[in-house]
Parts: structure tokens; C-alpha cells; sequence
């Protein structure tokens, strides 16, 4: 049987010691894991981006991976922590909407818990860093084979941010960038099927494009031209081939996109 | 036995999710793998340097490695997808030019296949991540000892960038700056052996530097001294100790780079 | 058994294939070892950096991990290489300084040897990567089970940073900022102990604060606050509440930090 993995997602960036002593907790407690990084550039405390990554990532593991993500500004106040399961993946993580996303893309009810029970923390317990001191021990004992039930009250409540709006607009409908990746790619919440039949002109904040581009990939046009497609998550998204389509159309998480069909 | 090791290098970044998309896919179709992170920091698209990069780090993996290559700016065209076998370690990358150097450094002929049997990738394959659709599922096949003539024929061409050229001068040899490291230092591509007699004077881009401190390492110069050694994979390199080389003498990848000897 | 981990640390970056060569060199020596990354992020040759930040990230590992520091600015001259056990983590490191912090915080005297076998290392070795050619090799070989007593003598000098200084003022403790993390929140070397008794005010650098909100965690002040807490580390600290204190108070490492009682 293989030994178990965790993957790891924060915003502590690796210039700091917060990862590796995240990771330290997690190996004393378990030292067969298998630790696997998924980001540690978050974008400090930036919950939003936190959600879109994770549902853009957490449904390609095996069933039964366990995931510890640490993207916690509400650190030390009340702010529950969670174990939280849906569509067979295991997640760990401050409850303040990082999960939001994926939870409403797994199309099923999760089932969560509070963590209460300081018997599988670290001690003493800092007000400033849960990730080490609760999230990270709490994922060594569950890697151990330890039940979740021991971990806290099951619960019905958790924060779910508020989503992206998606509104029929005469003769289309508008959303907004909801990701912005490292190639500057615009992520759109608007999904393959509403572009199926291919729009005339796009809005995007405020700016209406007559002419677009469409491709099935970046290279079927020239370089520097603005093209739409469907992202790899199956949403419109726009880029500029070989350049920076956030900085080209100063758009940003947030920015309205609009399509708009032959009236 | 080792559990296999599948190392991986992107220009994705660690802050978009595709990275941690192509991990869940290696690790749903072989949980044993054990996943090294070479770069995710490629420039983007920037194919030339990920060959730089490549030629400088599989040397050293144990023959048998597996290596992922997604540094694929013709995603979704009609490029293929190879997987590559020379000097002991076995790659899987776009037909780019991304193996370019390590095939040249190689010194033997490599074996290449194009990927075409969709029964091994994963379904729909989206048109602008065959990374995560393509050779992640590759790569996870392979490593549970799918034999690499079942992914597709032998072809005897693939696309090989062109040289930077190493160019015999009066009184010298010309070549250009190939990498730029972290630190700023300049590599080029003028072999040790041609700089073996100290040369007279260096030329970079238009400048000519009369007096060249010489070192076999950084420190033996006090900071600030712009110093030319020979870099840790034998070739002619400029550094500034303590400083950023790249930006004091302005220099770019493809900067020329002169070495004179008294006439 | 569980397959030994080695960490790595190193101020080299992933754009550059250094690490990757370290990975390769190690794996080929010990094909079962598990790579673990703790940062490649340290700033370029900051050793102070590097010392902090082992400080804080070495006593969470299991007792008898392996550790790989490449900090390294003396690359090439007679500094020392050294192999140090204490407080159960084994660490192999350039002899600059970069163990200083850990050294004291272990609170006990180290066991060190300088590396001086050359059976264990990678022929030739350059001049320039010695990370690659002798700390690579080596932690190989330990993981493998080697007697460190075979790398060479034991020594009983090494390098010690002057730790930043803790002074007692008239009605305070004057200090300074040791680490400034991700987040820009800064970290003095002013112990928690110090500052039980809340101080009327803090100088920092040249200004004076006289109205500080001291909270436990930082989300009991509003966002924009400047708050001063106890460090995940048991330090005093000061933060911007969802903000960056480094860049708000124009401090850096080294700026003086001192907490006033009233007189």
C-alpha cells in the first residue's frame, strides 16, 4: 500500500519558515508521508484566489487525499477550523471560504467538523499560526489512520463566500474574471455552454471588443493577438497569444465580461 | 525498489492551479509515484531557456528517471508530444525544441516516440493543457512499466533549435550569453577549453573590458568585482561578486560575448 | 522503516537548474531518499536570512533528519564545509555563519566535523557548486547509513554571526528586527518574557509609538492597524493588520527596535 500523501497549500511563500515548519510538524508525527506542495504563492491572505485554486485542483487527486491548506488571515480569533469531506477528497482548513468554490463544484453535500479536540494538537497552541500548531498535527494523525470522528462535532454550517455573479443580460450574459494565471490568461465564471454559439461582441469592464479572435488554442493565432477560448477548466476565457492579457486589457479579479449575441 | 520518480518542470508558477492538476492525475493513476519538483518557474513559454535548463539538470538523475516537460507554448496545435530517450533518462515534453541542448550534450542519438494512443491520456483532452491531459497520464503509465513502444511509433525527426553560434575571431572565439542564473550571473557558450590561455580582453554586446579579473571562484574577488571564471557545467561565465552581473552589464540571453588573445 | 528525508535550503531559485542537479546528484547516490523542500527562496548569499530561518524551521523535523543547507558566498575559497549534529537534526552546510541562530537556540553544544574526504564527493568538483559536488554527494551517502565520523575530524571552531544585540535601556530593552517575512510582518529578537508587562511605547528605528494596540492574533484589530503581538516563534512582533508592515514603517533587518516602560 502506498504511503499516504498530504499536499500542502498556503500563502506563506518559501522565503519564510512557516512552510518547512509546517512540514516538520507533519513528518514527527508521521514520518512515512508523503508531503506534496500544491502552492505556498497564494496571494497573502487572498481567500478568493485560495477558492478558485482549489477547485481547480483538488478533483485530479486520488480519492482519500488529504489536503492541509493554510490560507488563514482570521487567525486567533473565533474563526472555526474544519476536516472536510466531499467527493472523496480529505481537506483541512481555516473556515472562511476557501472552499466555497469546490464545495459547489463537487455537486454534493460535504460533510464537516469543527476541530475541538486540542488532544491532537501541538502544545502550547500560538495564537498566530494554526497551521502549525493544529492543522498540521491534526493531518499527521489522520495520515496515522486516526477516525475523523475523533476530531470534533460533525457541523452544518461553514462560510461560503459569495459567487461570482452570472446574470442574463439582453441578448447574452455577463460575468466576471474570476482567476488571472500566470501567463496572464483571464479565467471567466462563464462557462463553455453559454459561448457555444459564438458571440459577436465582448464587454469586458469597460470595453466592448467587436472583433474577436476565437480559437480552440492559444497558437492558432499570431502572437500579440486577443483571443477568446475555453479555458482547461471549460470556462470563456481571453489571452493574448504569447503576452499578458491582465495587463493588455488592465483587467482584474472582479473586472465584469459581458457576451453579447446578434440582437 | 525505489518507487518511481517522475520529475517535473513547468512554467506554469506555483500560484495558478496547473501544476498541482498535473500532480492529482500522476498520483490517481500510480499512488506510489514519488513527485521531484525541478522548476515551475521556466519564464513562460520561454522554450529556449527550459532547454538551457534541461541540459543542465537530467545529467545528473539516475538512468531511469522519468522527466515532465510542460513548457508548451503550441498547445492544441498540431505539434506533437514526444517522449524521449537518451543518455539513460526517459522524458516526456512537447516536440518544441525544449530538448534541443540536452540532446546535443547527450552525445548519442536519441529514441523518440510521438504520443499517439489517446487510450493512455485522459478523456476529453482539452486543447490548452495536454500537460494535465496528455503526459501526466503518460507519465503515470510509465511508471507502472508500460512499455514506450505501446504510446506511439519511432519518428527520426523532431524540431531542434538553432545553436547559438561559436564563432572563431581574429585572435579569438565569439559566442553569446546562453543563461542568466538567479544570481544574475551570465553563462555562455564558449567551452572552458577555449579559454584555458587567459584571454587579453572580453567584449560584451558593444563593450570592450580590458582588464578581466580571472578566478576559479566568486569569493576570491572582493564584491563589486566583475570577475570571468568557468561555471559549474564548464563554460565561460561573467559574475559580479556579491552582485548582479546581468544587470550591471545590461546583458540578455543571446548578448555576444568575445574573448581576445594578444595578437 | 520509513525512507530517510532530506531537506533542502538554498538561496539558488527554481528558474536556475541548480537545485535540480542537487536532487539528480542525490537521487543517484540514495534512489529511495525522500527530497523534501524547505525553501529555495533564501535570498541570494544572506546568510543572516538562512540562519533565522533555520532557527525557526529545524526543531519541528524528527529526530535524525538530514539537512541540506547550499548558502553559500565562500563557494571555492578555504571555508569549511561542515557536517553538525544538534538537539537530534543533522545538518550539512557551508561553515559561514548559517548555523549560528540554530546552534544557540538548541541550547546545547554541537558535534561538528569538517568534510574532508573526497572518496565521498562527486569528481571533479568545480570550483563554483560546491553543493552540487560535495554537500549532494555526502547527505547521499549518511541517508544511505555512512558513520559521519568517516567525513572527517572533528572540529571545535566554527563560524558564529554576531547575534543582533538585546540591550537594556532606561525603563525598556532595546532590540532590533531580525526576519521579515512574506507577509512583511516584523520579527525582533525581543523575547515574549520582555514584554509580559505591556510596554507604554515603541521606538521604531527613529520613530516613536506611542498609542500601540496590542492584540494576540491579528484579526483583533482592523484591517490597516498597526498592532504589536508575540511571534509564532515567542517574539515580539509587528505587524499591519492585512497589510505590510515592512513597507508601512520602512524597516528593515537590523532596524532598531526598542519597547518603553512607563518610567
Amino acid at each position: 500500500m502506498a504511503d499516504p500523501v498530504i499536499t500542502l497549500t498556503t500563502d506563506f511563500g518559501t522565503a519564510s519558515p512557516y512552510v518547512a515548519a509546517v512540514k516538520g510538524v507533519i513528518l514527527s508525527i508521521n514520518p512515512v508521508v508523503r508531503l506534496v506542495d500544491l502552492s505556498h504563492d497564494i496571494p497573502p491572505q487572498d481567500v478568493r484566489h485560495a477558492a478558485f485554486f482549489l477547485a481547480s485542483a483538488l478533483p485530479y487527486f486520488p480519492s482519500g487525499t488529504l489536503h492541509v491548506v493554510v490560507v488563514d488571515p482570521g487567525v486567533g480569533t473565533d474563526r472555526a477550523l474544519l476536516y472536510l469531506e466531499t467527493a472523496g477528497q480529505r481537506v483541512l482548513a481555516p473556515d472562511n471560504g476557501c472552499l466555497s468554490e469546490w464545495i459547489a463544484a463537487s455537486g454534493q453535500p460535504p460533510l464537516v467538523r469543527h476541530l475541538q479536540e486540542p488532544r491532537f494538537w501541538r502544545q502550547p497552541v500560538s495564537h498566530t499560526f494554526h497551521g502549525r500548531d493544529i492543522l498540521a498535527p491534526v493531518a499527521g494523525h489522520l495520515s496515522l489512520g486516526l477516525d475523523p470522528a475523533e476530531l470534533g462535532p460533525l457541523v452544518s454550517d461553514w462560510i461560503l463566500l459569495e459567487r461570482p455573479a452570472l446574470t442574463p443580460v439582453l441578448n447574452g450574459i455577463r460575468g466576471e474574471i474570476v482567476f488571472i494565471d500566470h501567463f496572464g490568461n483571464l479565467i471567466s465564471n462563464i462557462p463553455a455552454a453559454s459561448v457555444g454559439q459564438r458571440p459577436e461582441r465582448l464587454i469586458v469592464g469597460s470595453h466592448t471588443y467587436q472583433k474577436i479572435t476565437w480559437v480552440r488554442s492559444y497558437a492558432e493565432a499570431k502572437p500579440g493577438t486577443l483571443v477568446a477560448l475555453i479555458s482547461s477548466s471549460g470556462h470563456l476565457e481571453l489571452a493574448v497569444v504569447q503576452g499578458n492579457a491582465a495587463l493588455w486589457l488592465k483587467a482584474r479579479i472582479g473586472t465584469p465580461l459581458t457576451v453579447c449575441y446578434p440582437g
